[in-house]
């Protein structure tokens, strides 16, 4: 049911035929090494280079047998390198060194994949967070509106948290690109520490530094836990999307094209579908994140408790990570933006939204702070349709002995607001450009 | 990489096709009944139960424009019924009255390929149960020998806790059978109360008192729930074999076939690596349950993030609980039980086994319970090679006050309590059948 | 910090006093138990009846030494028995047989508490449910307005979904409510079946049919499970409550009261700040799920890990669930309901919550679904400030060809909606009752 | 129950008073710097600067009527300041200014206790992996005897893990380590992004880019994942030590004390209580890694959702992780660590502890490796009592035909390895320090 989330190039990544593949060029590196080292004829070394190979259907037969993917692997591409010199192929090695190495480069190229999505959504936040710096509208608290911001600025904070993402996920990419020739309970019985490092490099690969039959999975741990906060962030841009489609609100729409439907049932609606499906996607990416950190808890030099979650949980999370971050791209790319609605909505706080301005002014103006807090907040509640908190205060006798009409009305001034925090938008954007 | 864990059975109810196939039985009944009713055209209701149909391939190419998957697959199965006819596929519901009562229809067949699988599970666990019922072996608390237990003791353990899981995942089906044709937000505006009950009775399934778009997910969440239970007693069932073919231990292995491999690198390496691999399945499937809780929390009468999870977490769980089912059931059957070796780590405590039977009875005859428990503590604690916690007592003076040689030595009877165990185990196989 | 979610009730019962009380219950009731059946002189039974006692500070100071908080409690009972009869406090018992059905018997106390919490907030929600039955409001999908419910419907539901959850919880309960006597690794080496069935009937609890050290783990996580469910119903309605109050919608509002006040900065802020916080507590409700589910798998007849989570898990659970059932009844029972911008907000609409309802009507009248469908999406897309879905089907050259004046205007009837669904909320309320 | 756990440095720094303590640190340096931009009066700076205060029951009888924490401690603050000097306290702030801005003080205090914590168990693990370099014994994957390490190459990888995890966390803090005085909405209406600026720099923290009302909760999550990262690793380790400590493992004892009891029923017990201990809270410690991941998707500019949870999860996670860290220490340090039975266990693995050098070995000779595996599972397989590889091998005509019996001998040393593995371990002590 993945693969309706699968963007291609992410998935193929993913195949068995690619985790064979780089299995294969981690034994072929090791070959390699054997043979320059001396640990191995150089003839064997230069035919598993040559002909190691393997058919998919070859492997899954020989497991049948074997009841182990690896050395069904191993004799499968035993088999194509022939005669005395296949008997070479993964001499030394334990299973754990070809296939947490070859996780090590499936999680490279995976990485890869991801950074262009986050470049994309990046790019396209950036560029509406420019577009709308100045379209202010009600920034809410609770809900409920509080003060102005402008839709630029909002984007700006979302910018910024997927900026933090992006380098947890980065960061935690890098420390797991370490590999292991370190052979069974990663005691360098059968090889010698050289060739571990000799292979790495091949690589482009860290050694690990203490390794037991695995790479500790607290460094695959991390990596999971990382899409998981990017994720979290995701869900909460799409909730903000979810939250400004929704009809009393009727500030953003997401792009709706010809032949589209809403409902079944219903012929009018247009709903904020993708945003809603990211914001599940999000709840799945998630829920990797116990059984990556259970994971880290193996048995002594390790049970294989790990593989049958990594199996599914490496190609779930960097897939559906990948989808999240290219789907919300597209919903902000495209996304219907009603500053009208956004203003109007702002004005329908009947002034209110200023209370902490003339909650600060009214206290330097020396009246105590709980006399001006109680003022304005019982002003504000009694507020009746077509009246506004400028003028209650205007009309209000204690008030006036602290501030002068105009003072009032500077207060209020939308205008002022709009350029300040578009001015601050436009330094964010440069500083994290 | 779900299909590694997918068992062809189970399998089946979770494609696509049969997914669609659940959804049109609903339309099906939906316009038979609308036709006994009156309120569609009785031409148009047979029409719909004799043509409608649908090509897999025909929905998806409508989805990529409709952008909605139910408004796809109505549209090619009006198309199969063709003429003024094909309108009233679908009509006067919404999306969810179909999707909804359908995934109730998948769950009532996923649920019977499970109860196959328990009911598997239970028979080899009761087997193996009566089989060694009298094979003595070691209990241990925290991993250290503490009194004796008989490998058809734990197994009955192990059987009643399957029995409990079993329950409470048919109980968390039972409520989750119900159907729902209250149309937009539940309210029956376009269809009556009645309807729904008549088409619900057609599909076998209760009517869900008050829906809103959706039935409510606490239902579905109840079945992740107990799936995730489930899996957290097949983990224990898994780890105790693990723990028992340890080296050290060696009183279980889990069956080894002609051409098996354990190890790329060792040959010598025999490992339970079914019970491993369950253990990894299992914390994927309790996985699933932070989504399925949080998928709950809909927005007022539903958002659409459900679907997203619900589309991966339903097969997922399904097919990964009903695979690790069948998995523990071929190692408990194909167990082989070193019931030597059981006796012999039993009888390697030395007689400490007994340490509690000695305590009451020194209490009993009239020691102090803070010396009795010092005095068999420091000897036991003092125990060297060679020595026997029956031998030290009986050489001791301060216990000979209390205690003649005979009434040591007959505590000391490995005998007695197999016996008594023994007879233990058939009572209970007796009341869980 | 759980103590500012402590409601006293239930506070009490989590105490280590209260626990140790538990206790010694058990104790008592096995020493008269093993009285009566010759097990122990019967002076002893007699004189632990009478004298058995303990000073939580005595017990602490003792733990120090003994490291084992249960061996510290028995010597400390035992020197309030005194004597040789002291010495039959405990007797034959291992730790766990106290331990695990004194924790029953806290699960039995706290689930009554809970149970008055539970009628609490299904009165407030029946009574309110039915007070509004005919308020008609929004119903909204995906945020997106939809078609009418009225408020008493919306409560209707959350009411159905809490009785679930309450039923949940009871049946977790009551599955839960086993004892154990069957001493060390659960095998009766110690003393027979029929003591513990006779202790078991004086506890008024079933006993445990196969037990190891302790009762097995998984009734304890059925029961967090419940409750977690539980905190899920309760997000769901703290996020209804919360969308309902956000400024654009105004629908309902927490009570507020005199001196409260909404933010520090912004004397106009009026904000669901209880919804806000039951929202949270759900979270950390739910956070225990999976310590619960790992929690089963203890190694053997039992490791001693679960001891530390539980210690924290029972009472946080059980505390905070007490505390957002009734933090969500007084926020239903002191919230104001806005009715009139209820209406407003429907009417806001422009008809278009009738578009299903035309949908049927036309295809009915011969209108391919399709061409109806687009008809109406395409009316309702386009619609203007101060047009209506109504004025423009009337003025609709096609579906005047369908449909008459009378026809159409018959469909937009909001009166006929709010009466068909307070009575379904009546009949759904009777039902509940 | 929490208090069984908190050491007390690291619990005054969770205790309501010391959080009003960094609460009046914020206000006085806001006060300060605001007196020195002239914003506000410089004597109503210097005020509150000296008198700024607070009784703890004041602020909790305040809160009674404002139900908002930091209005009630604002009011108890200026009240102590008085006059008209009072009222510019928390003059222009919103009450998230100070909340976040002092969590990140109570932040930066708990990690400089933890970096105690994590230093003295790498202390311990580190002179522990010293002292038992050449201590050989079994490495095992899936519980099954592998091949030789050293117990103190064990530990060099749990002491690399804790590396990892403490930089994660110091990373994790690091990046937390921001303060927000951006006011409401985080949008500088009342206050101007100078005296954030100059505010946080006195306070020693960064300033939060984009802040909304409150700094991202992304940042605060990073914190709890890296802690539950630590909690898993210690979780590995205490797994470590329960698995040796097992009866038939017999390497390794916890330390136990005169007066400790390991089982009120069975006076021979002596159980890895601590390690079983610090299992249970990994679990409590990882269980907050949801509601953090949840806590950052929170409405708008902010709901108040996060606080209910953050209120309990921050002590938690913190005392807990601090307590189980130090437990761990003692484990490790008060080690009983029996040298011999590792030694004697990996000698009952009969040789088969060198299979993967054979069959390296004999494929360098030439023969095909599926028959050199073959032929070694085989003779390992049929090993009886008394029997070893070694001779096996040795008695082997097939094998004497690659190898003389010199080269197999030369191959099954113990000796060899220990060195081998010893100077390994040197190596990457040297590497860590």
């Amino acid at each position: 049911m993945l693969e309706r989330y699968t963007r291609e190039e992410m998935g193929r990544i993913w195949t068995r035929e690619n985790r064979f593949g780089k299995m294969l060029e981690v034994e072929k590196a090791v070959a390699q090494a054997q043979g320059e080292m001396g640990l191995i004829p150089s003839g064997a070394a230069q035919a598993i280079q040559k002909k190691a190979d393997f058919q998919l259907k070859n492997i899954l037969e020989n497991e049948k047998r074997t009841r182990h993917d690896v050395t069904a692997f191993v004799q499968e591409v035993a088999s194509h390198v022939g005669g005395s010199e296949g008997a070479y192929v993964h001499w030394g090695l334990t299973s754990s060194d070809v296939l947490d190495s070859a996780l090590a480069l499936l999680i490279r190229d995976a990485s890869r994949v991801l950074q262009s999505s986050f470049s994309q959504l990046k790019k396209v936040l950036s560029e509406q967070s420019e577009k709308y710096a100045d379209a202010l509208c009600c920034g809410r608290t609770h809900g409920v509106v509080a003060e102005p911001v402008t839709f630029g600025f909002k984007l700006a904070g979302f910018l910024s948290e997927l900026q933090r993402n992006e380098k947890r996920v980065f960061q935690a990419v890098q420390q797991a690109m370490v590999g292991k020739v370190s052979g069974a309970v990663g005691a360098y019985g059968t090889l010698p520490p050289e060739l571990e490092k000799k292979v790495c490099e091949m690589l482009g690969l860290s050694v690990e530094p203490v390794s037991t039959q695995v790479i500790p999975r607290d460094r695959h741990a991390e990596i999971v836990l990382s899409l998981a906060m990017t994720a979290s962030g995701l869900e909460r841009l799409a909730t903000e999307i979810r939250h400004l489609q929704r009809s009393e609100v009727a500030e953003v729409f997401e792009g709706f094209t010809s032949g589209q439907t809403g409902s079944s049932a219903m012929p009018h609606m247009n709903n904020p579908i993708y945003s809603d499906n990211a914001s599940g996607l999000s709840r799945l990416i998630r829920s990797y994140v116990t059984p990556a950190l259970e994971n880290t808890v193996l048995w002594h030099e390790r049970d294989i408790s790990h593989s049958s979650v990594e199996r599914i949980m490496f190609p779930s999370v960097f897939i559906l990570c990948d989808f999240a971050l290219n789907r919300m791209a597209e919903v902000i790319q495209n996304l219907h933006v009603d500053t009208d609605r956004m203003l109007e909505n702002l004005k329908s706080s009947k002034g209110q939204v200023f209370s902490s301005l003339l909650l600060t002014l009214l206290v330097q103006k020396g009246m105590s702070r709980s006399s001006a807090y109680e003022l304005i907040q019982s002003l504000s509640f009694s507020l009746q349709s077509g009246e506004s908190l400028q003028n209650k205060l205007q009309e209000n006798k204690t008030v006036l002995k602290y501030l002068s009409q105009e003072e009032i009305k500077e207060k209020f001034s939308l205008e002022k607001r709009k350029n300040q925090i578009a001015s601050q938008v436009k330094m964010i954007l440069k500083t994290i450009k």
